[in-house]
């Protein structure tokens, strides 16, 4: 029985390991084209910042360590080029001696992973992407090369692009970023991502958005919306594309996103052929439809899962849900299932939750204020995603929300979640629980809410709307419009309110509910402005995009 | 509609102003025995330790404010003497004045907590428990009035206990701290709470186990080991029980655990009479059977409801898990669920597995170790209960165990969850992915493991131990009798090996793993030793208790 393993990375490697470890007697091989196998894509951007010194730590394994503990014949250098489905064999060049080899196979595991889009072509400017350890050997090489004061162009605000302007900045270099649609960090919501843009920008990154390369003359990049930058070298992280030439040529299946169809078991339209990792679709957990999900976690999973199969246990993959998670500077973003743009674009109804919980209780020092965004399905309360900005903690409550969605908890059922709670760490009422208060309060009709971008045509339309919080922060920064009445003195004050519809706002959501209820109950028709001021004004930012004061 | 509360911090605050949120009509009185309403319990002692040092900042809310947001008539110094739950009315005495007045009902809401067990008495040293504002008045008071070098004994190593502990010497004050069992922190099981008896030691503390007070004279205390101590003052942390008097007169039911009894709705054997927090039994979420679990989140919660369904809403509550977490100095210790311990004393049939994984990539700065124990139900493959000890990190992993046991989650179902992954946050596989995989290869008989604890019976039963680890590792602290062959050698040195069973062992147990898989898979029968050399020591020393080298 013999294994061909097409790719020695993330998934590739989990799966020539498993297999190993569940069949002595196994023959596998595995054909990797770079020279590294086994290596940490996500350390890279943090090896160009100095942030990971030792290159040797981003090498986990080397064909010589797989093949004491695991008898892996691991051949770097080797590219496959073309797959036999019916003879059951591929064609492999060695890169170094230019051989050409033919090599049988019982069953076959793709794991070619995706390359970077190249969206700036040969333009004269030194220009890498991101992708391995060549990638960042070349750019670390032109750190040190470059003029005195060295200067970069990313192309691309996504996951990789911030990593590596983040990198670039804390060599520094004066960096600026360019982005396509009107928000980096598309996988978020703009509301949510207008704080890594002032995080940026407070680094001195000149971030600009709504703008391509138009074209690159004698050095100059010129952009679409006419200004131009001068860059010492570009680094092009415009996103990913599937391998899948191999595939294709081999006659194998692609699907309806660009990448490998596979089945359940990763198995792909030949039966001996299976694939795993960035170069296969995945079933997407919140739609059931096929999704290109690049992430590193699916990659091993699938490595592993795809080994049993071939044993011939009977395993299965779970739909992805694209949990991810990026640190720039001091901000952290996360996310996971669907953002609100993807559910409206989708026709499908959903309910939006804001809130700006602290990291921890605020009777003990050092607690962070975050930023959560939760999207409900009115009809059955299920979680359809959420995100999540701010510092401490983020990474911990994005995982709680990610595990209930696989578990099939629903919105209002997070406040029912059992937390570990001491003051260094959460609140008796963790912020993810109190995400649970606040969509039983929508669930139940207790409270109707208002978004941030439906403001302006409910007040056209005639609402009044409120501000509840004290006159100072009134005064410090208002919504133009609303008239202050503080939550306290509410009661007393009913008969100042005019006649119709009614909004009222806080800071981030909370007191406002309580003027809601104490306002519904009068007999008012009233809204509670979701997130407060503090999303609004993270909201009409990323719209402006000039910052509003917070 | 007059709804009465007896108790005004946690559960009792949580249910007042939730109820005036629901129904701005009602009439809502609080009594409060104590000065204060409201405040951060758990926040004490590190006013004491100095860690919080405004303390204003742990008087969350007070009568005035309560009274200007939610028109709550909250009267503190007022101490309810006894119900007519035939009359509806409540007995109060002003404790200030001495008034006593009756106080008619509608609903009455019992959140009236737990005390300090007093396990000291009347012995002439000055001792406090850690419950109320007033307690760390008076130990802030006393630290500054002792002798130039103070020493204080605490009572108990629970999660109070040892918060006291850390702040105290924090304060500069020599600790003795002695314990009635043969370990700290009983929630957890003895060979994960013998890294925090080493990190108490390490600062100073002097840890005595399995040793109780035998009397006090002429302040000194003589313990039943026969030392004994001469400390400054006493913090009595022996546990709390629930204040029950009040419900046990008017002649409710009180539970087997001695809590006060109530059905899923917090309504007690009286259809008009509700309680919450520690003063009540819960459901336990692993045995179905009534607990005492004192949680501040569970208080809040049930606080929160009880208001539901007073106002007629169908609100139930869940089963407690008793999630719980404490950080003494740099050590972070977690448990969710059920402990070793406690299935081994109910004879259920549990599996036991031990990791020790990064808390983040190791190739990114900062990763710190954490050890992990996870029980899970053979036949069903359902988590029973999970301990982590450890640094970065502890808080994220207990909360996703614990949101995956209230989702239905399966051990082996851990390997699919998908986390947030940056190298700062975790790893590919994180800890918890890791953990399923290491449950799915026990649950499909892939692997065969053995505790540290059973390690002796099968020795002295004829079993051979291999250290598979290298020669250097085997050097520099090894389990007596193992032979020592690394797993990338076992191959080639089958034939060194003695006939009848194998066990081999590494330093966490992962190539232990792999070490098994080739040696099942050459016919022999082997078992790989649980978390490896780092659990056995760790229980070891929890047994002797004398520090083996890891």
């Amino acid at each position: 029985m013999k294994t061909a393993i097409v790719g020695g990375v993330a998934g590739g490697m989990s799966a020539a390991t498993r297999l190993r470890r569940l069949d002595e007697a196994a023959e596998i091989v595995v054909f990797e084209r770079g020279p590294y196998v086994s290596y940490a894509n996500c350390g890279l951007p943090y090896y160009v910042g100095g942030v990971i010194r030792d290159r040797g730590s981003l090498l986990l394994q080397t064909p010589e360590s797989l093949a004491a503990r695991f008898r892996l014949d691991v051949r770097t250098g080797h590219e496959a080029v073309s797959i036999d489905p019916a003879g059951k064999t591929i064609t492999v060049v060695d890169l170094g001696s230019g051989d050409v080899s033919v090599e049988t196979y019982d069953e076959l595991i793709l794991a070619v992973g995706a390359s970077a889009r190249a969206a700036t072509g040969d333009s004269g400017i030194p220009t890498h992407t991101l992708r391995t350890v060549d990638d960042v050997d070349a750019i670390d090489a032109l750190v040190g090369t470059v003029a005195d004061h060295p200067s970069a162009l990313v192309v691309g605000g996504g996951f990789i692009g911030l990593e590596a302007v983040e990198n670039l900045v804390r060599r520094g270099i004066h960096t600026t970023l360019i982005q396509r649609g009107p928000q980096i960090l598309s996988p978020l919501d703009p509301e949510m991502t207008s704080p890594i843009e002032t995080e940026l920008r407070r680094h001195g990154v000149d971030v600009r958005t709504s703008v391509t390369i138009e074209r690159i003359e004698d050095g100059d990049v010129l952009l679409s919306d006419g200004t131009g930058v001068r860059p010492s070298f570009i680094i092009d992280a415009s996103g990913v594309v599937p391998n899948v030439d191999l595939a294709r040529t081999a006659g194998l299946r692609l699907g309806s996103t660009g990448g490998i169809a596979v089945d359940g078991r990763n198995r792909t339209s030949d039966p001996h052929i299976y694939a795993v990792g960035d170069g296969i679709e995945k079933i997407d957990a919140i739609s059931g439809e096929p999704s290109l999900v690049t992430m590193a976690g699916l990659a091993n999973r699938h490595g592993r899962s795809v080994a049993d199969v071939i044993v011939g246990r009977d395993e299965r993959n779970t739909p992805a849900l694209g949990t991810a998670i990026v640190k720039i500077f001091d901000v952290v973003a996360a996310k996971t299932g669907w953002r609100e743009r993807q559910l409206v674009a989708a026709g499908r109804a959903h309910r939006v939750i804001h809130t700006h919980p602290a990291s921890h209780a605020t009777y003990y020092p050092g607690a962070e204020s975050m930023s959560i965004k939760l999207l409900v399905e009115p009809v059955t309360d299920a979680i359809l995603g959420a995100q999540i900005v701010g510092g401490e903690g983020v990474d911990k409550r994005i995982d709680i929300i990610a595990v209930a969605i696989a578990g099939g908890i629903t919105a209002s059922g997070l406040a029912r979640l059992e937390l570990a709670y001491a003051p260094q760490f959460g609140s008796a009422k963790d912020p993810v629980n109190q995400l649970g208060y606040v969509a039983d309060n929508l669930r139940a009709g207790t409270t109707s809410s208002i978004q941030w971008h439906e403001l302006d045509d409910a007040l056209r339309d005639g609402a009044t709307l409120i501000d509840v919080r004290t006159p100072a922060e009134h005064a410090a920064g208002a919504i133009p419009g609303a008239i202050n009445i503080s939550v306290d003195d509410l009661r007393e004050r009913l008969r100042e309110l005019p006649d119709g519809p009614l909004i009222v706002h806080c800071q981030v959501g909370q007191r406002g509910h309580t003027a809601a209820r104490i306002l519904s109950q009068h007999g008012r028709d009233v809204r509670n402005l979701d997130g407060g001021y503090r999303t609004w004004a993270a909201g009409v930012t990323a719209r402006t995009p000039v910052a509003v004061r917070v």
